[in-house]
């Protein structure tokens, strides 16, 4: 699975059909690409790829876009699916800079296992910190709607809390992920807590 | 500590010179009661009062009423803590019928380990449900304040959601409290929970 080879990953990543290479081309017309008026859901920092992958499979009527920052995980989930699904399609971009390329499209935002940034003084570089809620406001269609998973604490305390601040409203949290009735495709550390017993936090917000 | 006689207990009550018997008749007159204008903390289910009791040793300044609907459990408080402060009150009362002895003059309410109702049919029995918070409206001086403690998952889950439904902001959310750097005033429950090694669930929140 490693990509050990930088040209290996190179022609992964340019041969793909499903990567977008100029996301900005298709500010505001993101429809156009999917060829219809799905709703569409983004998940920011996809990793390797198994939770977009395994909901575009499970929601044929939902259009996915999965975001990832690093290069190399993209070539690794490429490697790990290279099919393209008619209803998904990657991005490797940092998310400060989603509002070059979604302009008002998006229904749902999702987080998984985003990196928690633990320390006080980075807080502002969680994802769901003021600074990206305030990126989210430009990417979202009307309906604001956040859906996260996480192992750490820190993360989910201070998500539960700035997602509070920020006007949104909690319409389902668990602490238990695995032990709940909850609706859940897995990613891949998910997967490998789950077996540790590692207790999942989860919550749905909207605005 | 247990009290089998039901005498015993009666006297217990009778003579305590800090439980109040006619709380309807102090009514918008609480700060008559305690002879000063300061902010007024109440603790619902008070239980055999250790929070409260310490609460008020700790903050002189603030005054505190701790509510108990079981008389027997006010008695082991009493019984405890025999002598009266001059900043702590207790009423043997349920917590539906706040507004006969409360109006606009409660600054804080304390809902620790409260009875979690976990089947979804008693939810609204929950201290955080809808209809109490409610009640709770009428009972709050101008900001609502409420912090919570618990060690279970489904009353914490479905407290953070139906406040958060109810337009309350959360300030603080943490959900390992004895880890935590909170300042932290234990109840009896939580004492001898947190020596098992049981995680605390804590929230503030602001409406």
């Amino acid at each position: 699975m490693r990509l050990r080879n930088l040209k290996d990953k190179d022609i992964l990543v340019e041969n793909c059909d499903y990567l977008i290479k100029d996301g900005e081309s298709l500010k505001g017309k993101w429809q156009v690409e999917f060829g219809n008026n799905n709703a569409i859901h983004i998940e920011i920092g996809m990793g390797k790829g198994d939770y977009i992958y395994h909901m575009a499979l499970k929601y044929p009527n939902i259009n996915f876009i999965g975001i990832e920052k690093y290069s190399g995980v993209i070539a690794r989930a490429i490697k790990k699916y290279p099919d393209k699904l008619a209803n998904l399609r990657i991005i490797n971009m940092d998310a400060l800079n989603l509002n070059d390329v979604f302009s008002k499209e998006v229904e749902t935002i999702y987080l998984n296992f985003s990196d928690p940034w633990p320390k006080k003084r980075h807080a502002s570089r969680r994802l769901s910190s003021e600074v990206f809620l305030k990126i989210y406001d430009d990417v979202f269609k009307n309906k604001k709607r956040i859906v996260m998973k996480t192992d750490n604490l820190i993360l989910f305390q201070s998500s539960l809390v700035s997602l509070s601040e920020y006007g949104y409203v909690l319409k389902d949290v668990n602490l238990d992920l695995a032990n709940s009735e909850i609706e859940n495709v897995p990613t891949e550390y998910e997967t490998k807590f789950m077996k540790m017993g590692v207790k999942i936090n989860y919550l749905v917000a909207e605005k």
